[in-house]
């Protein structure tokens, strides 16, 4: 055990004894490393850990207090999905969620919008009327197919943060992660195909799969670490995998960060393998500690990992504007991006080289993810509030999302159409998985501020969930 | 033989007798409706019809002229690709084409890209500036999949000009034309299916085909009229024709337009054939007459049609908004974009539709309309002063580029890169076929103001050529 790790685990005993009790002030870091004789750092890191497992809170200019919010939920189990590649259905759930708009009166727990609103966000609406002056036309033409190169400096640049090594040339700006993904999977894989993915796993990396004809075999994947190693090398003997498709860094929707450890073992089975692997890290950036985790393509030798990523979730998603660093598959994932959708529009290109130039991204990162750090911490609290007793609910680490798992014979597609009148929305489970498992689980975005509104649209959901429970059925159906 | 024909016929064999010398002055209007006893708007379209055949030449304010430029070149052939389907090649030459950027010093003169230095474009400007309001977040957001509602309500009224009646929810917005074409080959099409295809065809339309694994049947075209039908027939008879994929108003490159009689007879051997028809019509509405000619879609009645198009030539290419009326196929389109790049960016849509609705894309569409007519009158004086003597050029009806045919033995892959340290660039009419055909041919894009500068490029690509003609072969090569 490392020795951060062994005092947290000293510490984490001694409030779990109630030597510090609930919302008491613990000892200084200061304090600690000298009674410890360990360095400054490495108290830092036991305090960070006790932070991640909510057992302490850091109070600004105060010092670290032991959580008031005690209670835990239960984690989600570790999942088991079908273990043989399957073709992808679900397309009208998500239909139903993605062709919503934001409008008055529904409060949309289920899209995975960011808060925009924040001051931090300021420059980059500057920055987009700066792009579109009169007399400087640039914006308006086409620029290169790969991207504005401004922005490809930047992307590099930011890259590094992840322990990325990645020229400016080696990488495609994209209309979004989306294109990123789909360029990317077009790129390596045919239809018929197989590709391995983590379960449960974003609905549109799903649809994607459905729409190229490629057959999904979804991966046993633990809350808190990632897909199951063991399980993978098994598929990976048994099928033809022709890619492994994640989101190890801040997981939508479980949230959790793969270790490092797996992260290179992952590789080697894929070398092992000779699959690909298509590396979602669009939540990358605002993983709740600093500096962010390392991506799978930061251990990356051959150029077989394809590292997809946006702004969509970090800045805005209306602005369209993505990036592919797809190694070796750089003049296929090249040709995909021309024939799907040409150049991608220049002017939030120009605005976001710009804004990143400015040093706006890295601040408006370091609030966003403080931010959506005490979101999850309190929307965690609504729902073990709220929800009934024996919830199982995600843990996560980074991102703006929580996956939230009901008893095993809920249905969260009769609970939709039971909130919809009541203008709420959530994302139903089946949608994360190729052949409509997770029928019990529901995922609900904590990013926007948490108003009296959406604590009562959460209220609203448990209230329904409550009176839906098998245990009630002998109320009178009305659907 | 109509009214207006008869007259145009009557006043083309005089001009054609000398009895009105060039330059002169025509009759007006009034009096050649009271000496034929026809009314106006007969003599209207007579006169715009002998505009058409150049014969003719309105000046504002003052009346009809016969045409100073009496010197026309000759027209290409009627083209013989090959008739079965084919696997596409020629990827390296577009991507040469297209990853080149506007920079200081090179002159594109074969890039399909719009003037957007007009003043009609200003409204634009300001309109994305507006969109991009402090305060006003809308910008930033997804909108709806199927993209801003108030776009597609303008859209809806544009198309009522081209005989389409198709309400806002039967339309998709499109990140450009390019992803609305691949969005539809995709939504009706899987590899290995056959698409038949006008030759030449636009290149980015091509490697669609290629990037799906799509091959193409390529049908012998006019450049007049466009696709021959009874090859077409003949074509559809042999082989199991998915889809006729055809840009039939102001095509890129032979910028011929289609008749509305050919279009109908088109659409019953689609129907006859059970084949879907892609109908590109991104360059539509800068047909130099108004108004402006009928797409395939107005004459659909079974949802067969996919519409596409977008601003990418009327406005602005940077913008990437274009849009799909996918008939039938609609709730399929939608998939297919939303795997492809999700929605589209939010911005744009804003603005255009505020653009639209504020009457400033109706206003610079005249302009834009007569400006690219004269520089296709300019540039075709070039190319007959400065090419070879027997060298063919199209006579668009339409947008703004030549195709141009030399001598059989000519390869313009050479000429191309003859012309590179010159800085000067072409687009090589071999990336307009399947399988390499049209290595004679070039095209040429006079979008932009004819400057100086321009003419000298012109003027050089034609000493170019004259350099490397095949009866001075006995030179010795450079390269």
């Amino acid at each position: 055990m490392t020795r951060y790790a062994t005092l947290a685990a000293i510490l984490s005993q001694r409030i779990q004894q109630g030597l510090y009790p609930a919302g008491h002030r613990l000892p200084s870091v200061r304090t600690l490393s000298q009674e410890h004789g360990v360095s400054i750092s490495t108290v830092q890191q036991a305090y960070r850990l006790l932070e991640e497992q909510r057992l302490v809170e850091a109070r600004p200019k105060s010092g670290y207090f032991v959580h008031t919010q005690r209670a835990q939920a239960e984690l989600p189990a570790m999942t088991a999905p079908v273990q043989r590649p399957v073709d992808i259905s679900q397309w009208e759930q998500v239909l139903e969620l993605v062709r919503s708009r934001p409008h008055e009166g529904l409060i949309q727990l289920g899209r995975g919008m960011p808060d925009i609103a924040e001051p931090t966000m300021k420059p980059l609406i500057v920055a987009l009327r700066n792009a579109a002056r009169h007399g400087d036309l640039r914006s308006l033409y086409y620029d290169s197919i790969q991207g504005v190169a401004a922005l490809r400096e930047q992307v590099a640049r930011l890259l590094l943060d992840s322990g990325c090594q990645i020229g400016p040339d080696q990488l495609l700006i994209t209309t979004g992660c989306q294109e990123a993904i789909s360029a990317g999977l077009r790129a390596v894989c045919q239809p018929g195909d197989i590709v391995a993915v983590d379960s449960p796993c974003f609905h549109g990396t799903m649809q994607t799969l459905k729409g190229l004809g490629i057959k999904a075999l979804e991966i046993p994947t633990d809350p808190l670490t990632g897909v199951s190693l063991a399980a993978l090398e098994m598929a990976l003997e048994q099928w033809p995998v022709k890619a492994i498709l994640l989101t190890p860094n801040c997981n939508n929707p479980l949230g959790y960060i793969m270790p490092d450890a797996h992260k290179q073992r992952l590789l080697t089975l894929a070398q092992r393998h000779d699959a690909a692997i298509i590396e979602d890290d669009v939540y990358g950036d605002i993983a709740y500690h600093y500096p962010r985790p390392r991506t799978i393509k930061s251990f990356d030798e051959d150029g077989r990992v394809l590292l997809c990523s946006s702004f969509s979730k970090t800045l805005a998603p209306g602005l369209r504007v993505g990036w592919i660093a797809p190694g070796r598959y750089l003049e296929r994932v090249l040709h995909m991006k021309f024939i799907g959708s040409g150049a991608t529009a220049t002017q939030p290109q120009l605005a976001i080289a710009e804004f990143i130039r400015g040093g706006h991204y890295l601040q408006h990162l370091r609030r966003m993810r403080a931010r959506y750090q005490q979101n999850r911490d309190r929307m965690t609290d609504l729902i073990l509030k709220y929800f009934p007793a024996g919830t199982r609910v995600s843990r996560p680490r980074g991102g703006f999302m929580l996956w939230i798992e009901l008893d095993e014979a809920f249905d969260t597609l009769r609970l939709n159409r039971h909130l919809e009148p009541q203008g709420v929305q959530i994302a139903v489970g089946s949608i994360f998985s190729a052949a409509g498992k997770y029928r019990n689980c529901l995922r609900i975005n904590y990013a926007p501020k948490l108003t009296a509104e959406i604590e009562q649209a959460v209220q609203r959901v448990g209230a329904t969930i409550q009176r839906l429970m098998p245990s009630s059925v002998l109320q009178p159906q009305t659907d």
